[in-house]
C-alpha cells in the first residue's frame, strides 16, 4: 500500500516554515509497511488544493493532507474538501464541549471563532485534538483513505498516532523491509569505500544500499522486501559487529540516546564545560527526557575571564597556549570534574566563526577535551567555515568521542 | 516569474531527512520575485525523475532539483538529466584539480570515485562547489532554467546564491509584494481578534493575511502586488507601532538577533542560569556570530546540589519553596549577575516533562526570573505537556521577558 502527502500552506512556499511534518508522517507510515510515493507543497487557494487533491486521489491508498484548519480566515482546507466530496458541516457537540474544555484549562477566554471548529463536515471520521481546536478529518472517499490535519506539528502528531492506530487494525502491512544503521566519524565516500564489496553483494540480490548524510552524522540504508528480512537483519549486524567505532546504532539510535544508556549502565553521571558551543552539547544531552539520570550541569565560559574565575583555568596556560588548545580543554574537563562533581565532563573551546581566526588557528579549529575518573583525552577537529556547522558539527564529534572512552575503543584510533 | 522545486531522495519519502532545503531555496527566490508554484519530493529512480521534471519543466521558469548528486551509486540525478536532456558527460579539469585541492586541505585521501565528480554535463553552466565535490548544473533547455545541487544544506546554500547572483542579472523581478511580522507573546486566535478590523480592510483590498504559528513565535503576513507595496508598508508599521509589547521586529528579526542589538546598543552583557532548559537559551543567544560582543557566559545547575554550590542559592529558599519557585529563579538571576559578572541574567526553572509533575507544580510549570542592574522580575509560565515544547517555548518566552524589560514596556504587562 502506498501514501501521498499534500502539505497545504504558502507559509510553506515561501519558507517561511520548513515541513518537518511530513518527514514524521513518512516515517509512521513506513512502520506500518506502507510507502510513500510523493510528498507535495502546495498554496492554501482553494483551486489548487482541488487540483491536487483531484490527481492523487486515484493514485494512491492514503492521501494525507496537513494544514489549513486553523481558526484564521486564510484556513480553507475544510471547507474545500466538504465541498469536493459533496459534503456539509454540522455541530459536533462533543467537539465542542473538549474545545470549551480546553479554553478553561488553561485559562483562555473563549472566542465564538474558536466555536466554529466544532462544525465539522458530516460523512467524516473526527479525530479528536487533545492538544489544540482544530480535529483531524477521516474521509473514505473514492476508493482513498483521505486524512486531513492541522500543521501545528505536536498537534498533527497526536491525530496521526490515532489514525495509525486505527489502519493498522483495519488494513494489512505491506510487503517492504528497511533497515538503518547510524555512522559518525567518517565521510560518506570513505564509507563507500571501506563497503565496497559488501555494498555489491546487497545490490546483486536487490537489496538498496542509500547514504545519508547530515552534519556530522551519516546513515545507511538497506531497504528490500519482507522475504529478505533474515538476509538485511544479518548484514545490518555484521556491520555493527565489524565496524562499531563508526557505528553507533540503529535506526532511532542518537548519539545523546546512546551516551545516555551507557552512561546510566555504568552509574555515571556527565556535565561539560562549553565555549564557542554556547551550550548546545549540554541542550543535546538535555533533549532526553530522563537525562537527570546522569546529566548534572555545565558551565558556559564564553569569556577567557570565566574560564579563569569560574573554571578555574591558570591564567599561565591560557597566556601561553591561547584559550583554543589542546593544555586549555584540558584544565577545563579536569576542573570541570570537581566544580560539577561529576565522573565524566566534556570540555569544547574552538573558533565557529565566521570572525576570530587566525593563520595559526582558523576558523573551525576546535579542541574537545574529555576527563574521566582516570584520564583525560583531547583532540584536535576541524569542520571547516560555516558557523552553524561548526557547533553541530562539535556536538556530534564530543559526544562520539565519549562514546568511543566509554566503550573502551579510543585506543584503535 | 516562478518556480518548481523538485527534491530527489528516498530519505525524504522515508522520513529520514526533514527537506530544510526547499524552505532555504523558497525563501531566496522569493527574495528576487520569484513565486514558488509547487514543492515536490521524490523518490531517486530514473522513471519518477524523468516524469516529474517532464511534467514540470514546461510549467515553471525555473525549475530547482536537489539531491543525488553524491559519489555513491544511488546518485543519479546527474545521469539522468544527461540523458534526458541528450547530453554526454566529459571531464572538466578545472573542476577536477579543484576536487583534488579539497581533499588535499582536509588532509584526506583522494579517491577514484571523487574524480568522478568532475565528470559533468557538456551543455550545463557548471557552478562550483566550494565546500563539496558534487557541482551544481544549470541546463537552459526547453525554454527553462534546470538548476541541480547537491542535497547537502550548506553545499547547496553556496550553489543558490551564485545561482540567484547571476539570474538576478540576467532577469527582470517579478510583481508581487510581501511583508512579514514575528510575533511573540500572544495566540493566534487572539492576535485574529484583535486585529479583526484591519484584517478586513486588507483583504478587502485583495492583500492576502497570513498567520504562521509555531512554538512560542506567530509570524503574520501580507502579500500583496508591488503596486500595493506602500500600503503594505504602512499597514505593517501601523502593526509594529501599535502592538509592539507583541511585535518584535520583521521577517529576518529573530527574537535574539533582536536581543543582541539592543544589548549592543546600550552597551550592557547577558548571561544565563539555566536548569530545565539545559544550556538551550544560551544556544539560542550564540547562534547569533557577534554573540561574544554581549553574551559571557552561563551556569546550567541541573540538580539543586549545584543550584546551591554553584550558583549560590540558599537551602532555605530550595526547601521552603522548591526548585521551580519564583523565589528560586530571583536567587538564581540574581546570583548569575554576580557570578558570571553581567549586566543581564536570565533564569530558568521549571518542569519540562514528561515525568516530574504533581498537582501543585503540574509538568509544564516554567518560572523565569530576570535580574537587572536596578530590579528583578519573575514570571511564571506553562507551555503544556510536551517536553521539547516546554524547552522550545521557554527560550522564546524568556528572551522576550528580556526585550520588554529592555524597552521599558513590563509595567504594560
Amino acid at each position: 500500500m502506498n501514501a501521498i502527502i499534500i502539505t497545504i500552506g504558502d507559509e510553506i512556499l515561501v519558507g517561511q516554515t520548513v515541513d518537518t511534518n511530513s518527514a514524521h508522517i513518512a516515517r509512521e507510515l513506513n512502520l506500518l509497511g506502507i510507502s510513500i510515493k510523493e510528498i507535495v507543497s502546495i498554496s492554501d487557494t482553494a483551486e489548487h488544493i482541488i487540483k491536487t487533491v483531484d490527481q492523487a486521489i486515484g493514485n494512491c491508498d492514503f492521501l494525507i493532507l496537513t494544514g489549513g484548519l486553523g481558526p484564521t480566515n486564510d484556513d480553507i482546507t475544510k471547507k474545500v474538501l466538504t465541498d469536493y466530496f459533496k459534503d456539509e458541516l454540522v455541530m459536533y457537540p462533543a467537539v465542542l464541549e473538549r474545545i470549551k474544555n480546553y479554553f478553561v484549562k488553561f485559562n483562555k477566554p473563549f472566542l465564538e471563532v474558536n466555536g466554529l471548529q466544532a462544525m465539522l463536515p458530516k460523512k467524516a471520521t473526527i479525530l479528536e485534538n487533545e492538544l489544540g481546536t482544530a480535529s483531524g478529518m477521516w474521509f473514505k472517499e473514492k476508493g482513498c483513505n483521505v486524512l486531513a490535519m492541522p500543521g501545528v506539528p505536536y498537534e498533527m502528531k497526536g491525530l496521526l498516532d490515532k489514525f495509525t492506530e486505527a489502519i493498522s487494525k483495519e488494513y494489512a502491512v505491506g510487503d517492504f523491509y528497511h533497515r538503518t544503521v547510524q555512522v559518525i566519524g567518517i565521510g560518506e565516500s570513505y564509507l563507500a569505500q571501506m563497503l565496497e564489496s559488501w555494498e555489491a553483494k546487497n545490490r546483486g540480490e536487490g537489496i538498496s544500499v542509500s547514504y545519508l548524510p547530515s552534519v556530522g552524522t551519516l546513515k545507511l540504508r538497506l531497504t528490500g522486501t519482507l522475504e529478505q528480512k533474515e538476509t538485511i537483519d544479518r548484514r545490518i549486524q555484521h556491520l555493527i559487529d565489524t565496524y562499531s567505532k563508526y557505528v553507533i546504532g540503529g535506526e532511532f539510535d542518537t548519539i545523546e540516546k546512546v551516551i545516555g544508556a551507557l552512561l546510566v549502565r555504568k552509574q555515571m553521571t556527565l556535565g561539560t564545560i562549553e565555549s564557542c558551543t554556547g551550550g548546545s552539547i549540554a541542550k543535546k544531552i538535555v533533549s532526553i527526557s530522563g537525562s537527570s539520570a546522569f546529566y548534572l550541569g555545565s558551565i558556559i565560559s564564553y569569556t577567557n575571564k570565566l574560564k579563569e574565575e569560574l573554571v578555574g583555568v591558570k591564567k599561565a596556560t591560557l597566556v601561553a597556549n591561547g584559550a583554543v588548545s589542546s593544555a586549555v580543554v584540558k584544565e577545563m574537563a579536569e576542573n570541570g570534574r570537581k566544580k560539577l562533581g561529576i565522573d565524566y565532563c566534556i570540555s569544547v573551546s574552538g573558533i565557529a566563526g565566521p570572525t576570530g581566526g587566525s593563520d595559526a588557528k582558523p576558523v573551525g579549529t576546535i579542541w574537545i577535551g574529555i576527563a574521566t575518573p582516570t584520564a583525560t583525552y583531547t583532540k584536535l577537529f576541524n569542520f571547516g567555515l560555516n558557523r552553524k556547522r561548526n557547533i553541530q558539527g562539535t556536538v556530534v564529534a564530543s559526544l562520539n568521542f565519549l562514546r568511543l572512552i566509554l566503550t573502551d575503543q579510543i585506543e584503535s584510533e
